[in-house]
């Protein structure tokens, strides 16, 4: 597979020129580029940290970012909910690249807080219209055939507050309930096939073992399809707040059903309708009536910078717009960008690995004259779903909702580079 | 594209017997799967866990490890160095998955400390046979286009010590000089094209930012090709240890190449021979001379677990193996692995990304019978290259040098499952 679009990547000669007229709109030096006069072959500054010792290799055993990238972090709102125990905070997708999301920055969906699971005591024991009741320990886990794959998961509520138009001010709050990671895992398929399912064995009840018992019912279909009973997520142990040692993979769904500490799985012939999939994590229509069973994550992209959080300080001239799209469908076909509020579209390029379930990162490279922009993207999945509007999406759903808004997100970026999240009709 | 090959994922129906009698050969207890009798519907053992509230969504807000996994860290060898700044720790390989090795545990090899730059001041030179001489601030790149690809990283010194016979007695510390992350970076060739390259430019000196001003010659073709400048690694910034805010990425080439902290490139019209291509980083043959500009890493792979520091301690049964292969000419063919020493060879699965010049993750699922075994993994790249023995390549390079070593790993299991670091003839 070749890992990028060569062709895309056209030459920018010329390129500086406009970045040096950009900086020369703020202040001097501040940006731009410096062409060099008299120079000897060194920089003008020989800065400290080319005059010293750096940290020696036994300083961390266990690397950290700089402390340059401090405000690089996850972040909660404190109106949002009632308890940090039953909350969220955010990915800080405005400060990312890429389609790999690190482990740290993994957003957090708790309903009663990051169990921290002892690995020798854990358990997962699968129960109901089996052959065989069966308890696991973490090492019987292990000596599965295992598999790698790399997801997004997304909580069903992500950028839920926009259903009643534009709320939170930044990218990291309006869909920040969203990470990618590689797992590895042992193909829930396998687990079954041990225990044994018998004739009418249509569904699981996967259940947490945190003090919440999170637990969702599970088609037996998408249970033999490609879940994964996962221990690692990009290489190394799944973190606490994710999981610690095991969780179900749901590859498309929605987040709340890829169950944390998983401790049991039973097998049913029905669906339980338990309260996270009756009370909550269904979809309030207009009628009064909900949507049950909403579990597919569909097809949505999002500019993550320029966003509100990461304004463009550097003037008129190049800007990069870098954004994300998905779908639990399978892969993105395609992704249009809009400066002006719809009135124009371009293609964006996709950049990077482009695989099924997993996020794609994309690119539209521009020049800004700085008059004001109001930025969409909008993505097209690989079974031709186009992502919708929000008023599309309102025009069937209604506004009761606090789940599965996959509408068009708007950007409004004001003369002086500042963005502010904004709804068009 | 396809994330995994759904073929080789046979069945496994009547695997957890083998478990079962494996664990047997143990503690009772402490191993195995446990057959369930008259079961309520709960685990036997309501863990603590199950009944208090975990840690809040505000305790983290950029996440850490549980603290069960504090063992799975960077180690580093008192002995091989005469100081740590100019040092090696060495990734964890034995306890990782996949092919994405979390930031944290990427090996770092310095030749004077990790410098802590300050992005503010950073600055990047461009200056030598170009027609305008640049100096880049880091906001300055990052409005150049940009691209997203993952690499694996070896130091060409990785498993060095090997040359003269089985040294050190740990995967981690033989073949831990490795690893793979998704980077962010903008096409060096389009700053180069930006200066401007005049016709006799033909070579470039990279430079880095640190006390050691580490310095190599790179070819021109090499650098219009697929060399990054790269900020970002597994979609943040990079780390100071691997060169943050910016260093070099020169997918396939040896890992002394790819400059952090780069301060300056320099363009010219011949090699320079710096001290790190000449006294160092050239591989001492027989007759005296050296092998120069030794720059592709080769086909290699190795079987991360099983392994010295991770011993077999379930006993007979069924056994994962798992291993990485690499190539810096390409993707990952094929890999063999044999049990007895080379006797027989039986083909491994590949099972992840397949990616041109990155970490490729096989596995090999059998049952052991509890007698000692000679594990090695052997593989072939998309060039039709096949990984030698350590003895067919001192034939043609002798033993003087400490770099390139490419050669079959082997593996002695003993019948307690405890492992050791062996050669055979």
């Amino acid at each position: 597979m070749e890992q990028s679009s060569e062709k895309a990547m056209v030459s920018r000669r010329g390129l500086l020129k406009s970045v040096a007229a950009g900086g020369g709109a703020l202040a001097a030096g501040s940006l731009g580029v410096h062409a060099m006069g008299n120079m000897e072959n060194l920089p003008p500054n020989v800065a400290d940290w080319s005059k010293i010792l750096g940290e020696g290799v036994d300083a961390r055993p266990y690397g950290t970012p700089s402390e340059h990238e401090k405000d690089v972090v996850r972040r909660h709102v404190r109106w949002l909910t009632a308890s940090t125990e039953s909350s969220i905070n955010f990915t800080p997708l405005h400060d990312l690249e890429g389609i790999i999301t690190p482990n740290g920055l993994c957003f957090e969906r708790h309903h009663a807080g990051a169990a921290e699971v002892n690995p020798h005591d854990y358990r997962l024991m699968i129960n109901g219209l089996v052959d065989k009741p069966l308890i696991f320990t973490l090492e019987d886990i292990k000596r599965f055939p295992r598999t790698n794959r790399i997801f997004f998961l997304e909580c069903s509520a992500n950028s839920g507050m926009e259903w009643r138009g534009a709320q939170l001010n930044g990218c990291q709050f309006t869909q920040g309930m969203i990470h990618c990671v590689e797992y590895t895992g042992v193909p829930l398929k396998l687990i079954l096939e041990e225990a044994g399912l018998k004739p009418n064995a249509k569904w699981l009840m996967p259940e947490g073992g945190d003090a919440a018992g999170m637990n969702r019912s599970l088609p037996i279909h998408k249970a033999l399809d490609d879940c994964l009973v996962a221990f690692k997520m990009n290489g190394e142990a799944l973190r606490p707040e994710h999981g610690y040692p095991v969780r179900l993979v749901v590859p498309g769904w929605e987040g709340s059903m890829w169950v944390k500490w998983l401790r049991r799985i039973e097998v049913g012939d029905m669906p339980w309708h338990t309260r996270e999939e009756s009370s909550k994590y269904t979809d309030l229509m207009e009628n009064g009536k909900s949507r049950r069973f909403t579990w597919v994550m569909d097809c949505k992209s999002v500019i993550t910078n320029p966003s509100p959080q990461s304004p463009i300080t550097h003037g008129k001239g190049h800007t990069v717009l870098s954004g994300l799209a998905w779908s639990g469908h399978g892969t993105i076909d395609r992704v249009d960008i809009t400066l002006d509020g719809g009135k124009n579209w371009r293609t964006a390029r996709i950049d990077g690995p482009s695989l099924p379930k997993a996020l794609h990162r994309f690119y539209y490279d521009f020049e800004w004259d700085g008059s004001p922009l109001l930025m969409q993207s909008r993505a097209i999945d690989s079974s031709g779903y186009v992502q919708p509007t929000k008023n599309e999406l309102r025009a069937v759903r209604g506004i009761n909702s606090t789940y599965h808004n996959n509408g068009i997100q708007t950007w409004h970026v004001m003369k002086n580079g500042e963005i502010e999240n904004v709804e068009i009709s």
